[in-house]
């Protein structure tokens, strides 16, 4: 089983990319990896680990985030991303790509060199994120990328992230709700209105609106989401976290009962730590709707979620995401 | 100085509501209220406490959250809403009402009976929310009453939040943020690039476009958004604030070491609830748009709230919050 993964995206390339990649092969016995860019960079971290299952394709140039991607995409074939793509795109055997670069380079490529499955419009990520409760994430699709939304695009995201989730978490029929500003069936715009009608006949386990006071509630799987408020309600959301803990510390600081409590709570502040932070235990996330696996990093990732992307990938492949989305669309389709 | 006050209004009355007035009366020597609703329970509650100062007017119906508003405004003339809406209306002398009844009510009350400012076609309530900085609190307008505006309603949601603002808070030149997903000018959808062109060429304080993440950073003082977004906005911070709260009591709860700690931090956990609360402290929002004085307290809300409600609508009164709308308005109006 093959991966490209692109060495020189994100903020701590090539250093932790390569170790993530290291540490996925030491986990997963049967794969092999590409990497692209500066071939003596990348040959001096490696330093001869695991020689037979790495390959080293050179590529001199970085896509960077002042790029603009579609001109990048088609011009700077000898970056390493390009250079990733190409790879993907040609070789049958290469199952994804896993990159930390620039999100709408990275996009711009899966629709270019790799293309959208036949039916959907708007590829989507779809972000994991906590719930307050312990043993359950949610997905949000759409969070950011796509904007002024038609109702079916709304669908094909709840399907999309759907088919995403019900394998990331072993659950055939995932929740599936739609984010509004009320629960009735009327409420919200014409957007959602729509959307509802679409959803409440289709074949998915559509729980209806939800609010966006619920959705870390643990009782929706899939939130739904035009481009715009998804984004809002995943930095909201990120806003209000930080928030909250920046004021705990500040209050922490100024009383010296509440540093010596801080002392005995050491245990739940990394338990909540390591709650809010549950996109590293996932490491990336998929762009749902492309014909390949293409997998998006945090630009600031490091090895750990390298890694953890790889297994996402590999997960993702066993189980025919893509294959799980085309059969999902095929009935919406032939209409 | 008269307000009259809906004493039926609410999940707490009207106990809690004509407590909240003795409270107002003790603190401003001037006041007199008219308290509306069931002769017989108010005289009994008030039990002759301020005989000279409080007057009952009989209204032996109650709005509840199931009348549809328009009807209820229109039919329900001998409710507590309505016999206070119709005392504001006639008598100039009142300068507020005060209620804490149906939402859905009191927008459609305000706009039949008392009429919005000349140029304003959406009023909008701008909610108090804290931030993460303990001096500073930020208003979002429109938080979720108005859906599908145009770029000249979020101008006017900016233009009436920063006189609010500036009384509130006591600040000559609030700034306002527009609510986007990314702080260049271009982006967002039509609405939001629209709307932008519009604060940049007016004399607001307009700092630009604030994405979800950053609006409790305390850097921005009036965020201005749609109403479905700003309601994602709302909630989402709500509830993420309470999933923060909740897994944080949960992991105390399941570590000795961290049940000890929480004894000694007793003090931070105080202040943070104190912090998040910052509703409480402000009582109400004012309609704003409209022509006279109307405070919207939340359904469970206690006299503290009416109180300071009370003393909200007395500042905003005598800085003439309605007067610094309508000036802020000719110009735009004129053209």
């Amino acid at each position: 089983m093959k991966i490209v993964v692109d060495g020189f995206g994100g903020d701590r390339a090539p250093e932790e990319i390569v170790e993530g990649v290291i540490i996925a092969l030491d986990k997963h016995k049967q794969l092999e990896v590409i990497i692209t860019g500066d071939e003596n960079k990348l040959k001096n971290l490696i330093n001869g680990r695991y020689r037979d299952r790495i390959q080293v394709v050179h590529a001199p140039k970085v896509i960077t985030n002042d790029d603009i991607p579609t001109e990048a995409i088609r011009k700077m074939e000898d970056s390493s991303l390009v250079k990733a793509f190409d790879i993907l795109k040609n070789n049958e055997d290469v199952i994804a790509l896993i990159s930390a670069g620039s999100t709408g380079a990275i996009l711009t490529g899966t629709i270019m060199k790799i293309g959208r499955i036949k039916g959907i419009t708007r590829p989507a990520l779809a972000p994991i994120l906590p719930t307050k409760r312990k043993d359950k994430d949610v997905l949000l699709c759409d969070s950011g990328a796509n904007i002024d939304c038609k109702p079916i695009n709304l669908y094909h995201f709840g399907l999309m992230a759907s088919a995403y989730y019900s394998i990331l978490y072993n659950e055939k029929s995932p929740k599936v709700g739609l984010l509004n500003i009320g629960v009735e069936e009327h409420k919200g715009n014409d957007l959602t209105r729509e959307a509802y009608q679409i959803f409440k006949n289709s074949s998915l386990n559509f729980i209806g609106n939800v609010e966006a006071r619920e959705y870390m509630s643990g009782n929706v799987d899939v939130m739904v989401a035009e481009g715009f408020a998804g984004n809002v309600l995943l930095k909201a959301s990120e806003g209000a976290v930080g928030a909250v803990l920046s004021l705990l510390k500040g209050s922490i600081k100024s009383h010296l009962s509440s540093k010596i409590g801080a002392i005995f709570m050491r245990k739940t502040f990394k338990e909540l730590k390591g709650r809010v932070d549950v996109l590293n235990k996932h490491g990336g996330s998929p762009f749902l709707g492309i014909k390949k696996l293409v997998m998006k990093n945090h630009g600031s990732c490091g090895r750990l979620n390298i890694s953890s992307s790889i297994d996402q990938a590999i997960l993702l492949h066993e189980n025919k995401l893509i294959q799980k989305i085309e059969d999902a669309l095929v009935e919406k389709v032939e209409k």
